[in-house]
């Protein structure tokens, strides 16, 4: 069995991980810079971990597809896979301390009107005092509660908010951390008794648009909403309309319909937008490659054994 | 009894609140608006809420002062009081969640070096993927263990650090939050296994330049440093040295030898250096202030009645 990786953030200690892994299961390894020069011999491989559509697009014989991403979006399009029947992996499960860590973050910069004192504090001048809020005071709402939801709500129920509540597609998160989770049929009920509203959804037809501009009315005046799943998710034009109208009190955004947001965006300067260059969740943070590396050897294990693997996308689902 | 309110981040339900309190125990207030605009008749009252100096300056028959800061440094030096005897409690209790929250967002900028993007949104620029580090990596201490010290522990606990650990002057914390608490006297064991200081300590002598350069040289050097307590409590020009030489990864100030900090500070310019202006805890915040407030009406019942009061100073130890 060939398996090829394409992952520049691997440190040595992650590619001995992998090729001592690969030995025990009696597989030859190939680590590839890009997907321009990969080898001869691993150019028809049967797994590849890592990030590349190319190999993808031209494998014909790949059988199992490990993104080392925790989004797929981009994998489960019709026409991305040269084999049509080839498994995709994905690595949610990896990200959610680094995106819960930027949710608490960005939330607090918000709420405490922080970067209104950072821009200044930039610019040499000592900032105001300027009306300050809580996460203890907040009614968060997180819509999409898989492994980021679930992490930010067990580290934000430290904060004791004064309402913490799941919305999902099946209404059942796996996780006892919040103190009630709907259904997405729901979600409109849930908006008007919002503080926060944080977004860890994947990218689906399902979710895109979700967060509409009737949505976003339904949201109180003064509520945020913090986007880390995909830009698709927001009607990002209708969002600015909001802020710029005093309909929202706050957003910050980590994904966009389109990255990197051109240098002429209305969005660089709209009113109590926190944007940040789509870097919640990456493999710099040494946790998440560890748990990303952790997750494709515990896989490549029960691929070897033909059992089912534990990281399975549903293609159909989208996630 | 006269008591004098001198607070004008008062709401109407808090001042209805220590009407309220002070008629069940037959007492008589006045909300002044400053400290020139005392009605002749509360000039000599015997208890004082709020923020003011001139007041316990001048006022020989004051017996009670009861400070809407946690702080209180301003108030135990030698005279303060035109009545020696006059008993002072603060509002250390009503901080906490607050300057928790400022703790544990200005130390998730650093480590996700999210100050970097930032400044480059601010200016209309995508940002860059940067080396992250992660609160679940850190090895925290904590120098003061108090309201401020413990509240951030427990919300910090939640992140699951490498290490939390607690310093003060007793070595005893009276919540359970830490992994393990020393003397102060064992601080210089602690600060090399330490990733990230955070320093919540009151203003005395005994705290005055306690983050010595020495001390700042037995931290790793990618360390990161907040202060939120008192400016006194940091060499802030070895501070500038150790960033500037790379000898400290990062450092947060809320607070500074000089307030606010002149235009032409170098601490402006100095390199990895978070400023924000004295806002980590102020009466903006709702929960303080209904805090602030509940306290002292706590106080207020148990002082008419002849009781010890609850939030005390200790004017030897100086908090």
């Amino acid at each position: 069995m060939k398996v090829l990786i394409l992952n520049k953030e691997l440190k040595e200690k992650h590619k001995k991980q992998i090729t001592e892994t690969a030995e025990k299961v009696g597989a030859e390894v190939c680590f590839a810079e890009s997907e321009d020069s990969i080898p001869e011999e691993f150019r028809e491989a049967e797994v590849f971990y890592g990030y590349g559509m190319k190999i993808a697009n031209t494998n014909k014989k790949l059988k199992w597809y490990c993104s080392a991403t925790a989004g797929v979006d981009f994998l489960v399009k019709p026409g991305a896979f040269a084999n049509e029947d080839c498994i995709i992996t994905n690595s949610a499960g990896a990200y959610g301390v680094s995106i819960a860590e930027h949710i608490i973050m960005v939330s607090l910069m918000m709420l405490r009107q922080a970067d209104k004192n950072f821009r200044k504090a930039f610019a040499g001048q000592w900032g105001d005092i300027l009306p300050q809020k809580s996460l203890n005071d907040c009614r968060i709402t997180v819509l999409g509660t898989g492994d980021i939801g679930s992490t930010f709500a067990k580290r934000v129920r430290a904060f004791e908010p004064a309402q913490l509540i799941g919305v999902c597609r099946s209404g059942v998160c796996k996780e006892p951390v919040f103190d009630k989770v709907y259904k997405v049929d729901d979600l409109d009920k849930v908006l008007p008794e919002t503080d926060l509203l944080v977004m860890s959804l994947p990218g689906t037809p399902e979710t895109e648009g979700i967060l509409s501009k009737e949505r976003m009315e339904l949201l109180p005046d003064d509520a945020y909403v913090v986007n880390v799943g995909r830009g698709s998710a927001v009607d990002e034009e209708a969002l600015a309309e909001c802020l710029e109208n005093d309909k929202l009190a706050g957003a910050a955004l980590d994904v966009f319909a389109k990255e990197p947001i051109s240098e002429d965006s209305y969005l660089w300067n709209t009113k109590n937008l926190l944007i940040t260059p789509h870097t919640a969740g990456n493999l710099t943070l040494a946790h998440t490659l560890d748990r990303n590396v952790e997750m494709f050897c515990e896989d490549l294990v029960d691929y070897a054994e033909g059992k089912p693997l534990q990281y399975v996308v549903d293609k159909k689902r989208g996630y």
